[in-house]
């Protein structure tokens, strides 16, 4: 139907005769002189409708050009010749295409919104294919194609084995909650679609698959934040006969590599390590982003005698953290802005935040400015003022909660305050995250959970070993984390059946329970598993960081809402009763519990 | 935890000392010196371990090789060198590695069936994993990952745009029923798994992608067959602004190159093309297996007048078909032969089946052995031994039915006949079938059904002119077919909003309904949709064309069976009622109809 692309006519092509498809991006009628930038996928030219005594059948022409519209499917068949006045702002604009006919192929009824407009996410939503041919979204997806091109390419050439696995699966227990589809063949039955291929690659390392990759769709039913969908999508990789290094160096060439190729960006020739201890430490978070400069400093032994009670107490707890947070330039924050940062920090679990202003260093207590100084000894302020090398016109703020807690509001505290004082340097800051413990003890369940999931390997090998020290006991987990994200997570894995059983018991799974949902694995651990272990990527996730956009709904060509709906096709939706009778089952009344 | 692959260990490496990690595929003690095949993703190599004095530790190698137990994995450290006696029938044949060391990573307990033993088809699934490791199966599974490899890299240097559809979507009545998954936070509402991406690519091409692909999951909740699975893979295809031929001789340049690149194959230069009712008509089939030689003779203009009633009948009736098949050497079946034929035959519809020996040509009426010969005079006799072809020594079959339920059946003789008769020609034999009919009348439901999809654009592009002659309509449908099998199917689309609704209509999806369904297909067809097509191709279908195996099931990891389950985890599976209720269904009591 066409010769060439509109956004790739170029000067070689001038006074030669070409045919272009597209879309009207604008229509220009300037008294019988009519203007019309035509749009494709590769971009756009301008199409001239002029009067010409040369040209035969030049009345239509002008004739059809007049009543183009916004958006109408032109064929537009003319003349390459040089730009008058050109445009730098198009590949094009050295040249237009001065049109001997025009075919409107498919007219366009007034739009819902304009390209051009900002309208809200709702209607853009559901009209996405007009959303989706903006010039920025049509970058944000492109970027992701990109990135999954990338991927494959590297991944390719090194042998590993693109395999499918299935979605119609069972029911498998990693924390969140299961998709159901009802079986018509097994009534009263049902397949879960997979929360991620984990057992599946697993059971292909023993299969002697040896490395094995898959760009897969995951799916889990969990109440939708703005950064998730019920369905995303992973790079899920898994490698056979390796220990934790083989797994980490391999992945982390290949997203220096995918980054160097897709954004012309080289990361650090050798990602930073830190295990979760250290990341928690000192940025209250196992996924630091390290673009902030910001470090948390632990207080409680300068606290531990202090008349402010909150202070003294958790300094003295066994599982208690005081910590303080140096905020730059920070003196300078009013009161509001203060109650603000406390009410952040209280959104993630403080039940206060104390601070101080640092308004003149050289003047010890004099110079602060804060509502607990009159807590602190003259020794103590010091002590705090010297240890988190605060400057004259400085806050710090402190946290003391439980380690966990204390951690966890001052992390986000950090990356607060690090994007409001500007304090986010530019650039890529990757890095990895291990010794990860092996479970937290949950209060509430009284048993132990897994922080990874129940196929991670303890880094001891003894079961009595990992049975006896449960508590501390560290896995070999590893995440790599990139600029604040977990943009990627794995470890090696349990390859030895009684090791795995152990671990299901510490768990709570019982030997029945374990049989009935993961006897598979446990049977196939006994006839010959190597030891293996893998990784997966948030696909979503990276192609959003590489576009440059906070939301990941961006790059999924048709995303649901936060509500779990499709605004274009409108699913979910009610199905009749007769083909629910098919499936062997009927929607719950209300009122039943 | 290696320094090479098994498989991959060569002359090159001798005197240099090696770890190898794998399989003990075989271990033979002969009095003291061990003999272990250790096998890995690239293949076998021979370990010894041998009495020797000048080497350290090494009771300790041959106490450990004595032990080593079939499919055990082990880690070997040894020295290469060149083998006594060369094996020609592996790669590494040429040399062994004499251990030093041998780690037993994982025992192995005995397997349940031997790699080595015809083991059936069930428990070679429940196990999978231990039949994925034979060497055929990896072969066939290898197969596929490198034709889906080829079919991307063939893909990505045109430009087309990988792009992931939804799973969770809205039920679309393709023909075949959808599997449904209860919406937890929408009570009563149900998202659907997709027959195919068919809408969203359409949407898609509307949206400006220009050229889009998919490797994408397809689930249809159909009886199974042999050859059918509950999901399925295909190659999803949209080409914007293009007439069907561009959609055909880039899609055709597409497999001659994969088939050239995964096969050393070369596919003819140019596929043939046969209309539906050549191809009907030639071979009783709209995907006709061209490697058989063998056609249909339409004789009922020989038979018109004859006193067989079957044939005379048929031959009169407006929608009739009498049709011969010559059976070449089948003089020599014997009754039971041809009673099985018959059942054959009428297995696909046939309420008979005819036939007639020939043998003797040269005798006329008595050189032919038939039953129904008596009915037919000398001059039809000879009539239809000439319109054949047929020789002495062949046989004719003969069906007579509507023209639809002939060809059925005959064509699915001649199919069994040309395996039978030893008629198959080697090689490959592809070609496209296109001009198929728009619709087809459904007796049943007293309407139209559309013979590819609602989506399909007819030959006219008048929506007046399509109301009128809807019975004879042709669409701009094609299919891809190679030795018997449809491997592609697709059209250019209906891109008309008008043309769309006057398809649905005749299909008797009123307005109402098809607002509620496709409501967002028709907007988008009005806000600037541009002339589009596509198709998709079967690759589980290819991959087992390739492999050179009958059934599908061998180039999927994890399969189902035929009666849609997995027999490895034991999906589908009851799921607690706790569950059940999160989603607001309920199983249906089974004596509720």
């Amino acid at each position: 139907m066409r010769t060439h692309f509109c956004g790739l006519v170029d000067e070689a092509l001038i006074g030669q005769t070409v045919t272009l498809c597209g879309w009207a991006d604008v229509a220009r009628n300037l008294g019988g002189l009519c203007f019309i930038d035509l749009r494709d996928h590769e971009g756009i030219v301008q199409i001239v409708a002029e009067p010409d005594a040369d040209m035969a059948g030049n009345a239509d022409v002008i004739a059809a050009a007049s009543q183009v519209g916004y958006e109408d499917c032109l064929r537009v068949t003319g003349v390459v010749r040089r730009r008058q006045s050109v445009n730098d702002k198009i590949r094009t604009g050295q040249v237009e295409v001065v049109a001997t006919k025009i075919e409107l192929l498919n007219k366009a009824e007034p739009l819902p919104f304009h390209a051009h407009e900002n309208a809200g996410e709702d209607i853009r939503l559901k009209y996405r294919y007009l959303d989706l041919r903006t010039p920025e979204m049509q970058r944000k997806m492109r970027t992701r194609i990109k990135l999954v091109q990338a991927l494959r390419r590297w991944l390719d050439a090194r042998d590993f084995q693109d395999i499918e696995t299935p979605i119609l699966t069972k029911a498998t227990p990693e924390g969140a909650r299961d998709f159901l589809v009802p079986a018509r063949m097994h009534p009263g039955e049902f397949y879960a679609l997979p929360q991620s291929p984990q057992l599946f690659k697993q059971i292909l390392m023993v299969a002697g698959f040896d490395r094995y990759y898959q760009i897969a769709r995951c799916f889990r039913d969990e109440a939708l934040r703005a950064d998730r969908q019920l369905e995303f999508t992973q790079l899920d990789m898994e490698f056979a006969w390796v220990g934790e290094r083989d797994v980490q160096d391999t992945t982390e060439e290949m997203i220096r590599s995918v980054f160097r190729e897709v954004m012309g960006v080289e990361l650090a020739s050798e990602f930073p390590r830190m295990t979760y201890a250290e990341a928690m430490r000192r940025y209250g978070s196992d996924k630091p982003d390290l673009r902030i400069a910001l470090e948390l400093t632990d207080v409680a032994e300068l606290v531990r005698n202090c008349e402010f009670k909150v202070f003294s107490d958790w300094a003295n707890h066994a599982d208690g953290r005081v910590v303080a947070l140096r905020a730059p330039g920070a003196a300078a924050l009013s009161r509001k802005q203060i109650d603000d940062y406390a009410a952040h920090a209280a959104k993630h679990g403080a039940k206060g935040l104390a601070w101080m202003k640092i308004e003149d260093a050289a003047k010890g207590r004099d110079g602060i400015n804060s509502p607990i100084a009159k807590f602190l000894d003259d020794a103590t302020l010091a002590a705090i003022v010297s240890a988190t090398g605060a400057q004259s016109g400085d806050a710090i703020f402190f946290g003391a909660a439980t380690y966990k807690s204390a951690s966890d509001f001052m992390g986000a505290l950090r990356l607060k305050l690090g994007k409001d004082l500007g304090l986010v340097a530019d650039g890529w800051a990757p890095l990895w995250v291990t010794d990860f413990p092996m479970f937290e003890w949950d209060d509430e369940e009284q048993r132990y959970v897994a922080l990874h999931h129940p196929f991670t390997a303890p880094a001891v090998d003894d079961a009595a070993d990992l049975r006896a020290n449960a508590k501390t006991a560290v896995s070999r987990g590893y995440d790599m984390v990139l600029n604040g994200n977990e943009i990627g997570g794995g470890s090696i894995r349990i390859h030895n059946s009684q090791m795995q059983s152990t671990v299901f018991e510490l768990l709570g799974i019982g030997a029945e329970e374990a049989e009935g949902k993961f006897g598979f694995l446990l049977d196939a651990l006994r006839f010959g598993a190597p030891p293996h272990g893998g990784i997966a990527f948030g696909i979503d996730r990276i192609a959003a960081l590489m576009a440059g956009t906070e939301s990941i709904r961006d790059v999924i060509a048709f995303p649901k809402t936060t509500t779990a709906q499709c605004l274009m096709t409108g699913a979910p939706s009610p199905v009749p009763d007769k083909q629910l009778a098919e499936v062997h089952v009927s929607i719950r009344p209300k009122a039943q519990p």
